[in-house]
């Protein structure tokens, strides 16, 4: 494999677009004679609908629609089950609610008008009268016998039950020589990307066709669903996601409300609509995560082996469950991480609560999981009074045991196989960089100085680059420039610099010669979308095998031309060369002409015209990264607050396309990674309402609060792709939390403090050091 | 091959969008913001331009551009060369005239403004001062030494001077037992396409995106031409060519100025902008066709035997030869036709003069050949006394003769070889169907009424469904309707209906199940276009050859699904069954579902996602159809009317897709083929001065002149195609002038009329007959 490019810090081809301003978000989609939208949202998290009258807001001049779900026809059902799994009974939610309304927030109706002024002009004069009834908030109460039940046809709120189990878990929990039991928690929390969602819809009646701009990660299944469910041909539906602010997870639903209401509006008014979710809103009606309550019960020998660990969990789904079963499944595989346990069970509990739908976001259930392991790992140490480090090492899967079977079966329904991967070279990078060594007597001259400072490490193995496939087409123009496009959409990941890096090597181009253009189905319309961290791995190894093709073809229509034989000819510097005779050579856009002629023929074996190909890559099982974050915090013991003194990442995706934007992506992780563990937590009060649908209440680290953080890769290429590479978009924010409440731990220990809950914020961590001190005031 | 929709009577699928009138033209093409453009042409045929004052144009409010030669930048040249040849020296025409103007019609300025209205208003307020130049309109006279140059630096007026050879024509005349001269010609003609040429343009400038309507034969060589010429990548520059009523050959120029200038102007502008074509302009900015003046020298033995044949014909290329040197090779190797001549020899002249520029138009240079070839036949008989079809029968090509080597060169630079036929066959059916045996006493009846009544027979060769090659996407989607997108624009050809059939064969569903879209850059953008009757075959194989594949992937997933093995599945009613167990079957939709998994993986030998394929076909020559037409046909002596009595086609185009659409093909080129026999000619005054530049002047036949046609068909296989077809969208044209003409000279035989040019006229033959009645008085 030609790697002139792979592996370098190439700087980024969409930079100079993004950074003057040239960007094309949603809301940049201004369209002659344009309808605005604006939904009407329930108040309640939980009511019947006794009636509603629209008929003042649909006399407001300016005001060109107004629906309620009896206006929706066909699509008055639930939306689709984006996910389904056996053991799930699926509630989805209605693009408007029928005669219950289920979170606050769930739209309620529509309004289409000239502006959106008018339209939330209109929204006023809908008359909606609503019977409140019990709300279903707290996750564990919602699961106790004789609470409200959302869905009387379930008979309780659970969504699903589901256990997975290796080896015998009861059996060796009985034998193990060590026993402990823990609870652990992740509290709910928003993805919170810069741009909210929105919808451009504009449909042409000449040719039936249908063009929606949608802040999506997956336009092809969007443009898929939304042929199906508005009885269109797919080839008539175009989905454009064009630039994106942002998605971490949330913006692969499908399919909001929305996403369905403003196409529909827009064929049925025969004009453009367009719908900008506004911040309060996305606070309520776009998709959180995180809400999980894990009780842990492990065995373990006098050497810190684990013996048997069992989870029993409780996941909330919110209101709904169109995503089924991913995030706690993600959890419960992501949990035995980098340790061999041979006796392990997981039980959860997806349960239905009147909170707003959850759905992956960043991470997925692998902070979670990593959370519980990390933490357990820390407890067995102290127990045993051993350095978890050493009951980490003691615990490894070694690097001569891969391909390593977990036992599970992970989100993609394929066996939970990890393909390679070197934790020992990895942790122990990581603790040669923080200066693990010298670490007690540095921590001793902290103590000395009265400053509680703590150094917290976490390990993790996450999931990456599963399937089903992506594709991508390479296109050589006539000019010599390459042409991209792939199914996957970008919401900053880097794309049009990595794949063009994987096609440059491949045709002998500069990477700034290669424009990626993603998240079109019009360019391309097979793929999946951009989730899992698969974007890389999946996309990324189709541009590849596109990118081989689009080669062998450049060097046969070459070959005629130089009259030479393929094999004797190389790709470099925008030429095709004969090899040994470097005057004897044509361009690359020469060779594109010369594949497409306008009169003669093209030789059988070209097997089409042109400098083109479309490659797809389908791995069978993901691929599984590794990491270890290493960080020392310290705590003002007054104000409880934390400050990064340092912050260390070893990381191993496999081999590295481009160092300077996995650092990027490694970096913003961890920022959202601290986020989640001391500013971001959504607060319900005990009637549904979320209390702090705002920034000014719902805090988002900025970059005073992220520490400069050092990186350093090892490379364990995976085999199960031609690039050797893993995903790496959740990376960073995976062992956050785990490292978080690690490094505080210790930088608290002389107060004895434990961290089993995530996000704690400086308030509650201040008390507990008052309470800690007055512990100690009192055994005095 | 399965063959259930192949050869039958299928109903048009475009038909009930046509007949309610959905269709969409270009001027259906309707933009929010979108302003107008016209065009500002030239009044004289040849004059120098010595100033242009644009600034009263330009203040006229509402007027948003005003652009000459000298406004276009690096667009200020000469237009692309399309189809280059060693032997031409090609002048090609400007977007705008820079200092001289060479036809009347030529693009001098363009105006954009807020309506058509007032940019043609606007076209008054510009000021051209013109200094008049000598005008070369006569073809003859504009080779004559001395004649006027229209391009000084060529020296004459002559665009080139090619010879073909086969065997040697000096040498085998000179031995000849008979030898024969005389001249024919064709005048100049026009295509006449219901609509007009038209462009609308669109550029976002957010993607730099242009997306243009045409009028064109050809949308993908226009996408890549605009991406040239403008500096757009050819993946953000989208042609559609929607429905377009007729085409016949001049719409597949490119590039025509408007269709460079109404893109630049809505990239400059940022706003949408039409053009369409009126009628007068029609007349004098689209390409004509036609006037060819053929010397003929041809031996011959006792027997009709042609042993030497030579033709030395003028070429009118107009002003300009973009279309390089098409029609007169076309001509000179249609001309042998189904004969063997051993010893031919062509040599041309096309020469520039100061008329519109010419490309081909339906039959392309073959009506000339056939009109020469078979005129000599007749003289040939007359000479020795012998029936022409007896000349015809001793001098065709055998039905075991085939492959058959002409010896030529032909259009596409391939050798001009015949793949099948059976000449024979053809002409004696025809005979058969005119009662030809019965003729002679049909006739003295007929004159012994007093009746002028004559019987014609003419019979021709015709290459059709050459390279380079075309290519199709087949897609079934889940709902198990079935999409295919070809790179051909469509202007009547009924492909919607014709690809429809072939692949609804291949996958087992009813054609209606099949949406063809065509002339779409976005949809499909590999191809050369639709011209010189090659759209079914070329396009048609690829539709083949993609169906195909969908066929096999169909049968390779739903094997899958019903656990069986590919071999023992059949594709029919839109079901994938178990062969002789109904019961177990899949739906065409399910499979598609099936074979587009949002989870899991897809296996490699799948080579990718979904129920889609593409193909292409790409055919290293062409294939050669053959037919013969016979008429009777009654001259009023009086008024030189002519009335046909029956109009007879034998057709010989392979395998036949749909005996509708192929009738429908051959009616409209007999028609369009008696317009140009005796309606369609275009009168030029000695200045260049199109005389005749209207439908009043310039006649087309109507219902009324066109007679009931009967056809049959003939069918030798093409076995350059697995479809065994041959194309026919020219076929019904091309014999009609020279059937015309025989049919005539039969009915005014006791005159002894000859008629050796076309178009004649009532006018002209009435003259003729009372010059012959003169010459009879006198004689008595």
């Amino acid at each position: 494999m030609a790697t002139r490019h792979f592996g370098q810090p190439v700087r980024r081809n969409e930079d100079p677009r993004l950074l003057t301003g040239r960007g094309t978000y949603v809301d940049d989609v201004h369209l002659p004679g344009m309808l605005h939208a604006a939904v009407l949202r329930s108040p309640h998290a939980h009511a019947r609908i006794r009636r509603i009258d629209t008929r003042r807001a649909q006399a407001l001049p300016g005001v060109h629609l107004v629906w309620t779900n009896q206006d929706l026809g066909p699509l008055a059902g639930p939306l689709p089950l984006l996910i389904p799994h056996p053991a799930l009974r699926a509630k989805t939610q209605y693009a408007l609610a029928p005669g219950i309304v289920r979170h606050v927030g769930e739209p309620v109706a529509l309004v289409v008008a000239e502006s959106r002024y008018l339209a939330e002009d209109a929204l006023e004069l809908i008359e909606v009268e609503y019977e409140p009834l019990p709300a279903v908030v707290d996750l564990e109460e919602a699961v106790r016998p004789g609470a409200p039940v959302i869905y009387p046809d379930l008979g309780d709120n659970i969504a699903a039950h589901y256990v997975q189990e290796v080896g015998n878990f009861q059996e060796a929990i009985r034998q193990a020589p060590h026993v402990l039991r823990a609870r652990f928690s992740l509290e709910r929390g928003a993805a919170s990307p810069l741009e909210t969602r929105g919808v451009v819809a504009r449909f042409d009646p000449q040719d039936g066709s249908l063009t929606v701009w949608d802040s999506t990660q997956a336009p092809i299944p969007i443009r898929n669903g939304l042929a199906e469910m508005l009885g269109l041909p797919q080839q008539r539906v175009r989905v454009v996601a064009p630039d994106v602010g942002g998605g971490f997870g949330p913006k692969v639903m499908m399919f909001y409300p929305e996403e369905v209401l403003i196409p529909l509006a827009a064929m049925r008014l025969g004009r453009p609509v367009k719908w900008i979710e506004d911040r309060k809103e996305h606070f309520v009606a776009t998709n959180h995560e995180r809400l999980q309550i894990h009780d842990v019960e492990v065995g373990f020998d006098d050497e810190g082996r684990v013996l048997a660990l069992q989870t029993v969990f409780l996941h909330d789904c919110g209101a709904f469950a169109a995503y089924g079963l991913i995030i706690p499944i993600v959890a419960e595989c992501t949990l035995p991480g980098p340790y061999k346990i041979p006796n392990y069970r997981a039980e959860f509990k997806a349960v239905y609560t009147n909170k707003t739908q959850t759905s992956p976001y960043r991470g997925a259930g692998r902070p979670h999981g990593v959370f519980v392991m990390e933490r357990v790992i820390k407890r067995i140490a102290e127990h045993l009074g051993l350095d978890p480090n050493e009951v980490r090492r003691r615990n490894f899967i070694q690097p001569g045991e891969f391909p390593y079977d977990v036992g599970l079966i992970y989100q993609d329904n394929a066996p939970l196989v990890y393909d390679s991967g070197n934790y020992p070279a990895v942790l122990e990078k990581c603790l040669e960089m923080i200066g693990y060594d010298r670490w007690p007597e540095v921590r001793e001259q902290y103590r000395a100085e009265g400053r509680y400072v703590g150094l917290g490490v976490a390990f993790y193995v996450e999931g990456t680059g599963i399937g089903p496939y992506e594709g991508a087409r390479v296109t050589v123009e006539p000019t010599g420039k390459v042409f991209v496009a792939t199914g996957v959409g970008t919401q900053g990941q880097s794309h049009a610099t990595t794949f063009a890096q994987i096609v440059a090597d491949q045709l002998g181009v500069d990477p700034a010669d290669v424009t990626v253009v993603t998240g079109d189905t019009a360019l391309f319309g097979w793929g999946t979308g951009t989730f899992a961290s698969r974007g890389a791995v999946v996309a990324g190894n189709a541009c590849y095998n596109a990118a081989v093709k689009v080669r062998e073809k450049a060097l046969q229509v070459a070959a005629g031309l130089l009259e030479a034989r393929p094999e004797d000819l190389e790709l470099a510097g925008g030429m095709v060369r004969v090899k040994g005779a470097p005057q004897r050579a044509v361009s690359l856009g020469q060779v594109a002409r010369a594949a497409n002629p306008l009169r003669g023929t093209i030789p059988e074996e070209w097997e089409g015209p042109g400098l083109e190909a479309s490659g797809y890559f389908a791995p069978p099982r993901g691929t599984f990264a590794a990491g270890c974050h290493a960080a020392i915090v310290e705590v003002d013991p007054e104000t409880g607050m934390v400050r990064f003194l340092r912050y260390v990442v070893v990381h191993d995706c496999g081999r590295v396309i481009n160092p300077l934007v996995l650092d990027g992506q490694i970096h913003g992780g961890v920022a959202q990674g601290i986020g989640g563990c001391f500013y971001e937590r959504l607060v319900y009060d005990e009637h549904g309402q979320l209390l702090n649908a705002s920034f000014m209440d719902y805090l988002l680290p900025t970059a005073t609060e992220i520490p400069p953080i050092e990186t350093a890769h090892i490379e364990t290429p995976s085999p199960l792709n031609p690039l050797g590479i893993k995903g790496a978009g959740e990376a960073g924010v995976i062992p956050v939390p785990a490292l978080f409440a690690d490094a505080i731990e210790d930088a608290l220990a002389p107060f004895g403090i434990r961290i089993d809950h995530m996000p704690i914020d400086p308030n509650w961590l201040a008390e507990r050091i008052r309470e800690a001190r007055a512990r100690v005031q009192e055994a005095r």
